[in-house]
Formats: structure tokens, sequence, C-alpha cells
């Protein structure tokens, strides 16, 4: 049995290996990262469980956090909000949570379960639904085999609390983003409640890990002054894309997502080329003189180039200077359903799935 | 111990008076009267009781549609919906409620109770929180004393449902709203749990009746050929405060209400005077040349001249000849909280509350 203890020096790890799955989007994971490690001081390092060890009628819930992250930075959620999501769900179900999970382990998202869990006295289980960050509520790996976003509990920071049933995951995003502008505010949120047996067949395994191990990449990296875009590419088998100078920014805030595009002009090998990335919060698409050269559902991410530090899309700007690697997508999102729920034409872009690993120099 | 049954004939007496209590909003009551009409022929007609037989002890809860007026026009809601508000409260409060009644007795929302009622086969309490209609969820009369909206259950007509707690009547107005938005359609709500001791204190009595009354006065008049806006007027202790033939309305949706104006010529001894309505849904203020001379919590009513046909703020066109009448709030409303809480100022206009008792023609 695999387990490992999410104790706070792992928790900056992944703080900073999510922000790179974030892939541009998912939230800024301090905030979060703030509440989890008081979470954990206060109750202790939180058990990260193997998704292969978790029972088959064992039950487990996503936690995650919702709203744009613009409010996100402003405003920061409270601790109580997490564990309350989980015991209204407990409640109203009527289920025990055994696990809580991630829906996501790219950003904000990848550590609010643990404040949820130090909180509550239970595991996390090292996995999610996207193995990344996605803008919307149904982009989860569980919709891909039928399964529900409701019944789901959504809380504010002003105390309100909703316990949701929907009839399809379209509709509980619809509901999720009416009660996000209603809070005027983030809140928490328990979804896609499963069992053992369905995780294991649904979700994307050893994703949390993966990002305690690319942020250690980052880390040892900088301590041992090489660089950390090149151990990066290297260690997860990336694809380094671009490297170039940040020049133009388009952005705005759509329906709470951060919408726009970020142009770069070439640096080094890449010198005279020009590079657009799509962003709808995470980067969708990466253009190269014309030619898509990457889109989601793979992961397209901006590394500062010296320090590694990850730029989220809603504070690229003029000037930085980053390398735009390409990780592919977990294999879950590779099937053509996978393609459907979360290619480039889910978000309105015109463009065929280009895989990453097709792209040569 | 008094008690009627709500039949058929009732039922459509009750139809049309609550269109005159609306006092131009509330919704068309059509759609909800059909639901109610079909539930009555299933299971029988529904036992009306007076307030102050209610026990102290009794579990009372407000049934109500929600959506914009023009959407009830639209699309008719399912009986479906009202009965599952109810059991979903049910379920989640655990409390066993033994009466409904409706939150404004103006409008589509006076007969939707005894869908609910019928199907569950419990009695509708002879009261409401209004004694009229008005635009929002938080301007009822327990709001006055204290009376929380939540915990609240929507239920829209996809089938998608919440179970709400809010901290605030405000904020339970917001997430209602949002919901509305989110659905895109009409819903079915159960809202304001209370008990007999407290729906005696905080209610409006004889609401339902008072609509019953009015719907047989206007019947019985075209039956004699005698006017029934004098029938209504005198019956009731109105004030016609105006005769004239509509000339202009400027009408817009805003956050899902009807809101406007609409400008009068006057016709016979108003001959050469102008009356503006404004209306926010429901008509909120009326002044005749330049002076205020009625204002909610008051109820301000456009009828038809001829047949007493109440005519709401989204039907008023150019060319309808009406009486604009006024009539007295309930004595809840007539408080400094009551005006606070739904007079002028609430909905914005920079006017004082002016009792329409005070006009002299």
């Amino acid at each position: 049995m695999t387990m490992q203890l999410i104790d706070e020096a792992a928790l900056a790890d992944m703080t900073l290996g999510s922000t790179v799955l974030g892939a541009g989007g998912g939230g800024d994971p301090y905030g979060g990262m703030l509440l989890a490690r008081e979470a954990i001081r206060k109750h202790g390092p939180v058990p990260l469980v193997d998704l292969e060890d978790v029972p088959d009628d064992a039950n487990i819930v996503f936690i995650a956090g919702i709203g744009a992250p613009g409010v996100l930075i402003e405003k920061l959620p409270r601790a109580a909000e997490y564990e309350k999501v989980l015991i209204m769900l407990e409640k109203h179900t009527g289920r025990k949570f055994d696990y809580v999970c991630p829906a996501e382990a790219g950003g904000f998202n990848a550590v609010t379960p643990f404040t949820t869990a130090a909180q509550a006295g239970i595991p996390v289980v090292d996995a999610d639904g996207m193995g990344r960050a996605f803008p919307a509520l149904d982009m989860v790996t569980p919709t891909l085999y039928g399964g529900s976003t409701t019944p789901m509990v959504f809380t504010d920071e002003h105390g309100n609390s909703m316990y949701v049933e929907c009839e399809s995951n379209v509709w509980a995003e619809e509901y999720a983003r009416a009660a996000v502008s209603a809070s005027g505010a983030n809140a928490g949120m328990a979804l896609y409640p499963m069992t053992g047996a369905q995780a294991k067949a649904w979700l994307v395994r050893g994703a949390l890990s993966l990002a305690v191990e690319i942020g250690r990449t980052i880390r040892e990296a900088r301590a041992a002054h090489v660089s950390p875009v090149d151990a990066v590419v290297q260690g997860q088998g990336g694809v380094l894309l671009f490297t170039g100078k940040v020049e133009e920014v388009e952005r705005r805030n759509e329906r709470g997502w951060t919408m726009g595009t970020a142009e770069l002009s070439g640096l080094n090998e890449d010198a005279g080329r020009t590079l657009v990335l799509n962003f709808q919060n995470e980067n969708l698409a990466a253009i190269r003189d014309g030619e898509i050269i990457a889109t989601s559902p793979d992961l397209i991410m901006c590394l500062e180039m010296e320090s590694g530090e990850p730029i989220p899309s809603e504070e690229i700007r003029f000037g930085y200077r980053v390398a735009v690697i390409g990780l592919r997508a977990d294999a879950h999102w590779r099937t053509p359903a996978g393609i459907k729920l979360a290619g480039p034409r889910r978000f309105g872009y015109d463009m065929e799935f280009t895989p990453v690993e097709d792209f040569v120099r």
C-alpha cells in the first residue's frame, strides 16, 4: 500500500507544481495553500493514498473552490467553508465520505481538499478529474463515463449554502456559475460523489504526486543552479514549444472567465518567429507563425525562462521572457470523447486537436 | 372554525380576484390556475382554513412560482415541481408540513399553493405574506418580524433542484434570482417555513378569501350589467384615482423584472389631466399632473373601464381605457418598517409614501 504524508514541505512543492499543471489557469493556489497549511499545522499532516488502494465500496467526493481567478486573489476563502461542504453533503445524502479528492490538480483546487481532509480527519486520494485544470465543472474525466456532478454542495463566504441536484453536468455548471455570481465571491464545493470502484475507473491516477514531483524538480533545479525549464521538460517528457518575450496581451473578463490572447516574439533559436497563445483561464491553443502546434486537452504552460516560475494567463504581461512547454494530456483525454469534451472545438476554436508530441522543432 | 372548500368555481373567482390584487404584477395566474384546476379535479376540492384556526405548533410554508412574468406566459410550469418542492423541503429539514400558504395573494402565486396542497392532501391557509404582489422574495410581512426566507427549496422544469440556506432574506433573493436565470425558465419554490404561532403574528389574514370576494364581485357585476369598477371600489372601500386612456408605454426587461412607465390622458371628469404610472412588475406610484397621489405599499390597479378586467403592467398598451383604483395596504405595511421594506424609496423612487386615502378628487 502506497501512502505518503502531505506535510508543510510537500504542500509547498505541490503548490508550485499545481501552478504548472494549471496550464495558465486553475486560480492562484497561494490562498488555498495558506488555508491548507493552517489546517495541517492544526490537525497534522494529511495522508495521500494511491487510487488503487481505495476500497471499491469507499465513498469519495471532489472538493473544489469556484470563482473567477481575479476574485480568488482578492478575497481569501475561509477554511470553515471547506469543512461545511462535506458536512452538508453527508447530512443531505446520508452518505459518509471516506476520502476527498481534487477535481483538478492544477492551480488553487489542487490543495483545497487538504483543508477539508485535515479538518475532517480523512485522507486525500492521489488522483483528480483532469490531470490539469479546466475552466468548467463538467470538464472532468467522470463526465466521460457518465459520472454526475450532483448531488453537490456549494457554500459561500457569507455563510449561504446550497445542496443541488441537477439533471445533467451542464445544468450543474449553469447553477454553480449562477451561484458564484449571486454570492459575488468565491465559494467551496463538494461535487461528483462516487464510489472507490468508480474513482478507479474514472480518475487520473497520481495527479497530486505529479504536482509534488514537478514542484520538487523546479525547487531542486533552482538550488542546483540548473535550468528549471529544462528539468521539467526532461523530467516529464515534455516538449519545449517556444521561447520568447511577451509583446502584447489582450484580456477580458467574461462570465467569470479570464479570456484573451498573448503574443510572443521569439528568442534564441525562435528568433524571428511569433507565437500566439489563446486562453480561457487555461492556455487552450499555441499558434506559431500561423500554424497550430498544440491545443487543449494537452497542457500548454508558460514558465519564466530563468526561474521556471509558472505564469498564469491572468498575470502574463508585456516583457515576460517565457518558455512555452507542452505536455501530453492524460490518456482519458486522448479518446474521441475526451477530445470532444475538452478539445479546442469545445471552447469555440475552429481547430483540430493537435497532439503536442507531433511538434517538430 | 371557519373553513371553505376551494373547488373549480371558487378557484375561478380567486384567479380573477388575485389578478386585481396583483396590482399590475404577480404574473398571469392563468397557467397557475390550469395546474391547480387539474389537481383539484384529480384530488378533490382543497380546504381553505382561517389563519386563527391553525394550531400554534403547526408547520406552514409558502409555495410560490418564480420567474419573469413573460416567461410564465410562454412556458407553463409543471404540477410535479410544486409537489416536489414540499417533498424536498420535508426531506432536507426533517419537518412535516401541515399547511401551505401563498407568499402573495396577487397574481400567479395566489393559486400555486393549491396545486401543492391538492397533491399532498393538506389544506391551504387563508393568508399570505403581502396582501397583494411584490417583485422580490424578501418583500413579505415575515421579513418585518425576523422571519427567514430559508431553508427554501427551488425546483425548475428541467428537473434540477436546490435546497438553500441563506444568512439573510436579501441573500435568498439573490440566490433565487440567480437560479431563475440559470434555469432559463420559471421554477417552483417552498420558502419561509414557519410555525402556526409565527404565521398568526406575521401573515395577512384572509388574503385568499379577499381574492375570491373581489373575483366574485366582478363576475356578479358583469352578470347584473352594472359597473365592475364601481362594484370593486365600493365593495373594498377603494379609491377611484383616475379614469383615462393609455397614451404611451415604456417597458423594459431588467434582471427578470418588467420595468417602465405608462402615461394616461384623462377621460370624463379627468379630461385634461395626465396620470403617469411607474411599475416594476407591480404599479408602484401614480403621479397625476406631476403630483404623487398614491405609492406602494398601497395597491394601485388598472381595470379596464367596461369589463373590470385587471390589466397587468406587462400587457398595458396604447388605447386601453382604464380606471386606476387605489386600495389601502394591509396594516403590516403601514408601519415604519413596512414602508421602509416596500415603500417607494425601496424601489429607488425619491418620493414619500403617500397614503391612498389622502387623495381628494
